[in-house]
């Protein structure tokens, strides 16, 4: 094993590599990007697969109490006025009275040391004039109104017929919204759960730090139906199952972090809310959360749609009730970037410096490269054809790599997380080895072909 | 086998079953719905999973030349200038002069038996107006316009800030506007592709057949970049490559129809393009389409964005070219509904008529159902769960069900097309041997546990 500790990368150097080596794109770059948008290029877009498939396999496939859906972005707009996403799913802005240009009014509080946990929109603009804090240009600040992050649009063709359509904010209302459906197909009994991997879309007024914060993103998400009673016991359960999730990616635990949010600055319905946080280059920012979320959610959609969304026990004499429901919620992009920024690997190897990526052998996108030795002697590269074809019907993950110099190669798969660099030199010829390289030791054996 | 052929099914029994057992519900259904949009149930989800991995093994992951991707639905609106959606991406409507209501002008002359192929929207109105066509209703027809597809929502905060930008009316414009991506990347030679899996939105005027036509849909596509003098090769190659996909999705090569699309009706840029057609219960209907695109998309993205979009061949001395494009598309919901209704089967056993999903076991959503006989021996029950716990742990895909009797299981296993049923019995508990079920034939075999 190579001693090198994961270093101190900074998020520039991983936008770089993203992009050079075909991770992750700024979204519409050749036409000046669009804010807050990142398309994933084809490296990135295998380890997005490999993280997703592992996570619908750990709570969807392989239990019995899961059920697994995918629903629409595009809702009928009542389902956001029950979540109350179109009332209060808004952000504080404030305004400098000479740009006009409008900032977060909390984040400006915040760096300017106050504490906003808890503080309405009027209770904010009362600290900004007693303190007399001015925006980040040094002028004065103005107008202060809420802002609400969904995206409208509008489907129908007449304009008096037109209704406004929201972009989802979040997967979780797919669940609520379908929660009789699952129990009218599959008669569950509690406790069950009902899974979403989907896009979602908020309209940020200031997106960052790369992937972290962005107006489209991808969410991994559980609604966990049960009984009132049981939600301490369930609760715990979660956060365990959550580490536990965490730990499959390769994140070692002590950069995860369980944030206990405090009574004032949960959402109301939430009788208790953990948020996970990952030591990401630009500071400790959550990665996941778990709230317990009562009943509120069912409850609304209820009053909201007029159909009973209750839960009948198979008990004889029993009654109906809405059951309360657990929420865990997994970030996708920013689990991405948790497991891209955690492999960031820097040592010597010959004297040489290397950067590498120690992605976990499960999640790396490319699992192996082969390569000839040279690329003009036929007969090596005829028998690498035949390695690398091998592989590639088995893995599917193999690349193929016969520029430069075998030294150059080994940069170049390490870059990209490559866990086994195989090349097939003259030696094969006579006695069907090759030799396989290990990237975290970057130490080569060599080994028969079929022993691969 | 049984002698079961695939019936003459009504779209309202597939519609039914799929509610019923949880494949496909109607969107945000518990508020009346939102039309055009459909959520995938547990099972539906599933058998969408299944194609579309499948999809994504075989044209990207076994494959050396193609790059996969994953885009935003929000991109700069400029994409859509370039791409000539802005402008062109319009079906012509017509307005009932007495009731207001919108109808597709193009859809009421083909039911008027006119040939609308190549006419202009003037044209259309002229012979709207020579023949006294009437609307749906029996009144006169008024104002025809051109109706944007796209669905519009802008970003930023501030109203004079705010911009327009589109959700995605196909996935294809990701692709083109990652090309330069791809190649500075990768640096791969002709041919290659670009491929995506994606959601894209069309504000459909009259969105119907189920998920056949709705405004919320998923697509399957390649972009294959070419030298302009193979496109004929290339083209025929695709054709080739497409049937032989429909047929590892089970459907039959007889109930594919390929319709050489004539010019008058192509995009203007295409020189080439074939529908594939599927027989649905509605009729036969586009299931996917290739077009020989020419250099059209990247040379308007060049002209639009200011970026060089060229091949540099490796050669020394060549000239960096724009490369001509092949699109094959897939309808991802196009497939999900083909392969269910191509599954389906009615036939008789024991008497009784029973109706089944003859789905390809590859792609069925569960693999196993397994049962005891009874439930309420213990001793039964504990070794089901035995070998339902081995099966779970190796497929995933495997239900349990010990409700009502054997009979009405099967029934309920065939009607969501599991391949084989497991039911423990007594003489299990004495040798180790288990009953195993097959759909198709509703003949059963004993067999030893460890053979399954």
């Amino acid at each position: 094993m190579s001693s090198a500790e994961n270093q101190d990368v900074s998020m520039e150097e991983i936008v770089s590599l993203c992009k050079r080596r075909g991770f992750i794109y700024q979204g519409s770059e050749i036409y000046g990007g669009l804010r807050g948008t990142y398309d994933y290029g084809p490296l990135g877009v295998q380890l997005k697969r490999n993280i997703l498939n592992l996570w619908w396999k750990v709570f969807v496939e392989d239990r019995e109490d899961m059920y697994g859906i995918d629903t629409t972005i595009l809702m009928n707009p009542n389902v956001w006025v029950a979540s109350g996403h179109v009332d209060t799913f808004n952000d504080p802005l404030i305004e400098d009275v000479e740009t006009k240009q409008r900032y977060r009014l909390d984040h400006i509080l915040e760096d300017a040391g106050v504490d906003v946990n808890g503080m309405s929109l009027e209770q904010m603009v009362e600290v900004v004039k007693e303190k007399g804090i001015k925006s980040p240009e040094g002028h004065d600040l103005g107008n202060a109104a809420k802002f609400n992050l969904l995206f409208k649009t509008s489907t129908g063709s007449v304009e008096d017929e037109k209704s406004v359509v929201y972009m989802r904010g979040e997967t979780a209302q797919g669940m609520f919204v379908n929660f009789k459906n699952i129990m009218d197909s599959f008669y569950p009994d509690l406790p069950f759960g009902i899974a979403q991997i989907g896009r979602n879309f908020r309209n940020e007024i200031s997106p960052r730090d790369f992937i972290f914060r962005v107006r489209e993103f991808e969410i991994a998400e559980l609604e966990y139906f049960i009984e009132e009673s049981s939600w301490e016991k369930m609760f715990e359960d979660w956060v365990s199952g959550m580490m536990h999730w965490f730990e499959l990616l390769g994140l070692p635990k002590e950069k995860i972090h369980q944030l206990e949010v405090p009574e004032e600055d949960r959402a109301h319905y939430s009788k208790r809310t953990v948020d996970f946080e990952f030591e990401y280059p630009f500071g400790t920012k959550e990665i996941g959360g778990l709230a317990y979320r009562t009943d509120f959610d069912l409850s609304n959609h209820e009053k909201h749609s007029g159909v009973k969304l209750r839960y009948q026990p198979k008990t004889p004499g029993t009654q109906p009730f809405i059951p309360h429901v657990i929420e865990p919620t997994f970030g996708v992009d920013r689990m991405v970037l948790a497991v891209l920024s955690n492999s960031w690997r820097e040592d010597e190897v010959g004297g040489e410096k290397r950067m590498y990526l120690a992605l976990p052998e499960h999640l790396a996108p490319v699992k192996y490269m082969v390569c000839p030795l040279v690329k003009n002697k036929p007969e090596l590269v005829e028998k690498a054809r035949e390695v690398f074809g091998a592989l590639k019907k088995k893995y599917g993950a193999v690349i193929w790599d016969d520029n430069s110099n075998v030294g150059k190669r080994y940069r170049r798969a390490d870059e990209i997380g490559v866990p086994k660099t195989i090349t097939i030199d003259y030696q094969t010829l006579e006695d069907n080895t090759v030799t396989v390289r290990d990237r975290d030791t970057a130490e080569q054996i060599r080994i028969k072909i079929n022993e691969i």
